[in-house]
């Protein structure tokens, strides 16, 4: 179904035009005020422009252009979920989370900026995701916004991103075997992947039950997603992946490399990519680019 | 109209009754999972329940019931906003901000857990919000949920109570006059209280320029509020306060005591409260707990 090297040449130029897309709306929302506001803009900027694969905001546009969602509407709906990202980013690269010095290639904000401009910098993109999709300019039906801020707050606090995170830091005493590890990351990265798939399919008013074949295709890549995160934790390169590696391993914390070994972990990742792109058998070439998605999770180096 | 010795058994009656229901709902909405996220609703739960005088839910419920909302509509909307509130407070206290060791009358979060608890359990009660706000149980009519999300996240975020914050901390290294102090206290505290009263508002139905004289009540008692803040940090007791008293001296930062003096600040509080009363003037008895709050804001001690 078009798969190959038309599809990784279409995945190429999805991955350019969506960085340049979201980069673009981040700079449009985020005016900086003439006031004494405007340090925290310029620290919801400096995390929010240029940096990161953008993969969230690609998984929900593609969705949501399987479903002719008008482009404007699904890059409004993908910023408020990049924020929710970014934010979450910052939080966890402070000193008291996992203290990191490198994000995206430069120094985390708390470093560049200071911890105070860290932490309402990321509590104000964190409420600018809900201002967003609150807008009218996300879509003329208030139900559709509703229903977007549902998924992506549920996703995002204590039952989603954030109980993940929880989970990670009781990881660094606790002995976890597979099966938590693999909840622990199904809420840590997998809810806002989720979200992404679920978002699409909102502002294309596929009704829940369609969406089960989307859930599960979000719910393997996720896990594939992680799997490779943790590869390139074990194997990787710190100025390729742009932050430090090998973090996991001096924390003493089970990762799925750890647990199942490099080689059986791999083997894991791909078999996860199959089968999700399985779950779309029901669709033709507009999924072609999901389908891409997938691959790219296992293959890429950061 | 019904002020007077009345007027306060009532407001004190309204005050017992909006604890016991915030602390309830919160005890129902927020159950500890048997899994290794409990300790992230445990500190949710320990910032949340059984502390601070819950004045925006009053002010909320108070708005609701003069247009005849259902009081569990009310309650939810709420503790949506007490969510944020609570969660701006408990990043507030965060070494990094104001290093705070006791927030009503116990140690802070970060204290009673870790710094690292207390960053996530303040980012989960910030999803959360938006979690009991986008539930059908608030309202039915799916648009009354989203107005409702928008003014909260436009109060909260970086146009309402965290610029707000960050005004406060570049606070600390500039000279603000009272002008510049005013605007900061419009956003750092009184972005909701302004949220209190309009989200009660759209809860009744009341449309956006029928809250005209509502919204400058709330920005009247919202300055009163800060000036005795000023004035119970200047002059107050730590124990009654509940909190570290007479740091905003130490910090050497502008506040309206410091910058009009004691006496004045008292006057200029007492003024807006009687402003504020009288933007009320156009409704009869079921504006009495406004008029109470109005009055109890100033004349408390906590």
């Amino acid at each position: 179904m078009g798969e190959g090297a038309s599809g990784d040449s279409r995945l190429k130029e999805a991955l350019v035009a969506i960085a340049g897309e979201v980069d673009g709306a981040f700079d449009a929302l985020l005016p900086v005020p003439d006031d004494a506001r405007a340090r925290l803009y310029e620290a919801m900027r400096y995390a929010a422009i240029g940096g990161g694969k953008r993969l969230r905001p690609l998984l929900l546009t593609a969705v949501a252009g399987m479903y002719g969602v008008q482009r404007e509407a699904a890059i409004r709906a993908a910023i408020a979920l990049e924020s929710i990202h970014v934010y979450s980013l910052i939080h966890d690269d402070l000193p008291c989370m996992d203290d990191d010095a490198l994000r995206h290639g430069k120094p985390t904000l708390h470093l560049a900026f200071d911890e105070s401009a860290a932490v309402l910098a990321g509590d104000s993109l964190h409420d600018f995701a809900f201002e967003v999709l609150s807008d009218p300019a996300t879509s003329a039906d208030p139900f559709t916004r509703i229903e977007l801020v549902r998924v992506l707050a549920t996703s995002s606090g204590a039952e989603g991103m954030a109980g993940g995170q929880m989970m990670d830091l009781v990881a660094e005493t606790s002995e976890f075997d597979l099966h938590t590890i693999t909840r622990l990351q199904q809420l840590k990265t997998g809810a806002l992947l989720g979200a992404a798939v679920e978002m699409g399919a909102i502002l294309g008013h596929v009704p829940p039950e369609g969406r089960t074949h989307l859930r599960s295709y979000a719910r393997d890549i996720g896990l594939a997603f992680q799997i490779a995160d943790d590869l390139i934790d074990h194997e990787g390169d710190a100025e390729v992946a742009g932050k430090a590696v090998g973090k996991d391993a001096d924390a003493g914390k089970a990762t799925f490399v750890s647990l199942m070994g490099a080689e059986r972990a791999r083997d894991q990742a791909r078999m996860l990519v199959e089968q999700a792109v399985g779950h779309l058998s029901g669709h033709g070439e507009e999924a072609d680019l999901l389908r891409s998605v997938a691959r790219y999770i296992v293959e890429r180096d950061h």
